[in-house]
């Protein structure tokens, strides 16, 4: 097997190999059943280390593209229509009670990331999505969090633990480091979660239930939009604009549909990057008092801001319970790690409490005990600088690219964050441009995404702009441009 | 500070000093704000290793009762009523759509482990809860098996990932160890969740709304009732005999209640540890079949056995994708893990794993690596064989125990798994029982933890006989015989 492998190339070898193999295995020329040559064999052949080999081969099997059998070698998987569970043979007859759920469709289906990167045939994708940049993990250290856990801990770290809202030492940590964001958080007030994701959902599950109504941002995130729709829950969003969510506009909003929550993300708002200022803040907070609406504030990104003035946070408005504040270390340290946490006040944290141990009794505890012993402010606040230094250069490059390359794209330039948004001229679609680009080599999240009603967001398409070094970024920009060119 | 330690005794110097310390601060009689000596003075004067002392100040550290001032030294907290938030003082009013919250205290309040164990003033109190045997927990080879997966994959271990239903080859790998017990997974079938909790809840979730009726056996596994009960669902428990859920019952239920789910734990089932046989099984999943019913089969110690016949698990049986199946590798391996799966056929399969994916998106990656590291078919059969031998022992020794210091108790033997389950006399109750047994240092979970009616519980009590040794499980008995005695 010759794979040709670019030595002075930024994409690490293993991508290389990679997505060498997967484009063969999806294209057919690497047949199922195929048997690969063994990792030493093939890291001889391509001169590279063996672990290479290895981390290109476990990326495969991953996505089950490639399997192993235990002691005989690596293959190409069958396809995956022809699984080889008989249940999974067209002729079963499914109960009837599973009839319903096959022709439930009206969920969207959203395009993931993980989606994306495999429908491209390209040898060396430049795809503007993800969360932080994985080089910046602290992966080093934190193995060495896990292994000194383990050593001090022992058996304790594997037990369950915490079932009162998490093990406390990481809430009195996480209360310390909000604290300097001037939200009065403390262990009795806040509560660890398997990311910012089961947050959103406890709250849903506890506050609202199918029909009610809930005012979200229009365009908001996809994973909320499609946990919203998955719940039955009737969405309104609420048009933004570059000052974010237009606050003037929610109180006609409450009298007419009465919603049962508000969910904002008000800090560099994923997709659109941008910040709701000041007086809007206020606003919300007052008309959600009046008016006996809980607020959810999911803090996103928050603190990776490259200019401009600071806003506080809703929470740090609230004086009466108002609002559940809800944040996470993924996007700043690891998102696998899958750990966040929310903040309540009053009657509600208790009964979050609860709906999280019924959910999945606690989050896993040794990872709990090794974020508290890898996170200390100090080491918060340089992993933050460092990060934004790094990101700001990202988000200069990307907006000069853009500028150069694409003229014709609208753009507010954001603050902070991870994310730009782009507006495409007329009858550009991003949907239409999709394919295109994933030919040039280069992927996007199509703004569709993130409306309810997806048409809604055909002409604007989301870049992550910090995920890539500043070469990849004006090389994708560049790429976009030579498929906006082919669309014409 | 002098704390007696016992050198001899088989309870962990760190527990010792750790139950010494909270005994007195719940005492009163280390006052809140009292600084606490520093780990290696009391260290040095115990005569003990600094990290005994750090053990006993974490795990105190983790239940609230003592704190750290980063550079000051430990301190006692201050107790809950006082917490410091300005929204936990009495004069705060909540919010209107808070207040229903406050009054909705139709849950059970179960008693849980964690507090049975902080109610104890005994210096070494034996409660019989829990899962596992945490001294079997390998550690020192999962704590291998993360650096490993750290060093393999590197930045990947930590990104999200799996997100059509977990890491693929963790799946493949729990579908090879179900092959052995006849069950037809997949990795297309098989989802992994945050524990077998939340598999629970996912399949609560998309089946069943407020007020369907769902079936249980009687008493059942209380995290599962909690989590009906939080869902709002219908409980309709169907009795137990020795041979488990009296399926003979179940054609009658159908017909009056048309529930929406039935929830079965057959094998040494928790809290009772009895086994449903060979021809209830199959009589269950036919009428399942004839009622359009799908069936939770809840696995949850089914590898330990430690006598009689193995039957086939209802999965095992089903034809068609009637059954639901469950699984956890917390109760052989480490539930701080938190790490489960299920397996399912048919269109109800990819509506779970969307209902997982808005849940939390995935479970940590790394822990989902990591485990798939640890876990082989051969290194599973050998963990499995050791602990089934292990707790075979400690099962004879409570049998021997109970039936020499407590006659007038009935109970039948369990065939495996980790519980027994008691029966006492007319007119004694155990919730009555469980203050005495505290003060004689003995604890266990008592019978209405595990009945909607609670007082249909009053005369049970479950004990766990795996965790402690031979010797603690006798004098564990006999402290019970102790407290039985005094109530009378």
């Amino acid at each position: 097997m010759r794979i040709p492998l670019d030595h002075d190339s930024t994409v690490p070898l293993y991508q290389q190999i990679e997505t060498y193999l997967r484009q063969n295995i999806i294209s057919g020329k690497l047949l199922p059943e195929t048997r690969l040559p063994a990792t030493r064999q093939l890291a001889e052949k391509l001169g590279v280390s063996r672990i290479t080999v290895t981390n290109a081969y476990a990326e495969l099997e991953s996505e089950g593209l490639i399997y192993s059998r235990e002691g005989s070698g690596t293959y190409v998987s069958p396809p995956v229509s022809s699984a080889t569970s008989p249940a999974h043979q067209a002729e079963i007859l499914w109960p009837l009670w599973q009839h319903g759920l096959e022709t439930d469709d009206d969920l969207p289906q959203h395009l993931r990331p993980d989606q994306i990167s495999q429908q491209t045939v390209h040898p060396n994708p430049i795809i503007f999505s993800g969360v932080g940049d994985p080089r910046q993990f602290p992966i080093k250290d934190f193995g060495k969090a896990i292994q000194s856990v383990i050593r001090r801990d022992g058996q304790t770290a594997f037990k369950y633990g915490g079932f009162d809202g998490g093990y406390r030492p990481l809430r009195r940590t996480i209360s310390h480091v909000l604290a300097t964001q001037g939200i009065q958080a403390n262990p009795d007030n806040t509560l660890i979660t398997a990311g910012s994701q089961q947050a959103i959902a406890l709250v849903c599950q506890l506050l609202l239930k199918p029909g009610d109504v809930i005012l979200v941002e229009k365009p908001s995130y996809n994973l909320a939009l499609e946990l919203f729709q998955t719940c039955h829950l009737n969405i309104v969003g609420v048009s933004m604009d570059e000052q974010g969510m237009q606050v003037e506009q929610v109180e006609t909003l409450l009298q007419q549909y009465h919603p049962k929550l508000i969910y904002t993300m008000p800090n560099f708002q994923n997709p659109t990057g941008v910040c709701l200022n000041g007086p809007r803040r206020r606003m919300l907070i007052q008309l959600a008092e009046r008016y006996n609406v809980p607020i959810l504030e999911d803090e996103f990104v928050g603190d990776l801001r490259y200019n401009g003035r600071v806003q506080p946070a809703i929470k740090a408005l609230d004086q009466n319970g108002t609002v559940i504040y809800i944040g996470t270390f993924s996007k700043m340290l690891m998102p696998g790690l899958r750990a966040g946490y929310l903040v309540a006040d009053g009657p509600v944290f208790d009964r979050l409490v609860s709906y999280k141990r019924v959910s999945d009794l606690t989050t896993s505890t040794l990872i709990q005990r090794a974020l508290d012993e890898y996170v200390t402010i100090g080491r918060y606040q340089t992993h933050l600088r460092r990060s934004c230094r790094r990101y700001r250069q990202r988000r200069d490059a990307i907006i000069t690219a853009i500028k150069q390359y694409l003229p014709t794209v609208h753009f507010n330039p954001p603050q902070g964050g991870l994310f730009i948004w782009l507006e495409l001229p007329e009858q550009v679609s991003s949907l239409a441009l999709l394919p295109l680009a994933m030919q040039e080599g280069v992927g996007f999240s199509p703004g569709s995404n993130f409306f309810i009603h997806r048409t809604e967001g055909e002409r604007y398409l989301r870049l992550n702009f910090a995920t890539h070094t500043l070469e990849d970024i004006e090389v994708g920009i560049q790429r976009l441009a030579v498929a906006m060119r082919r669309l014409h």
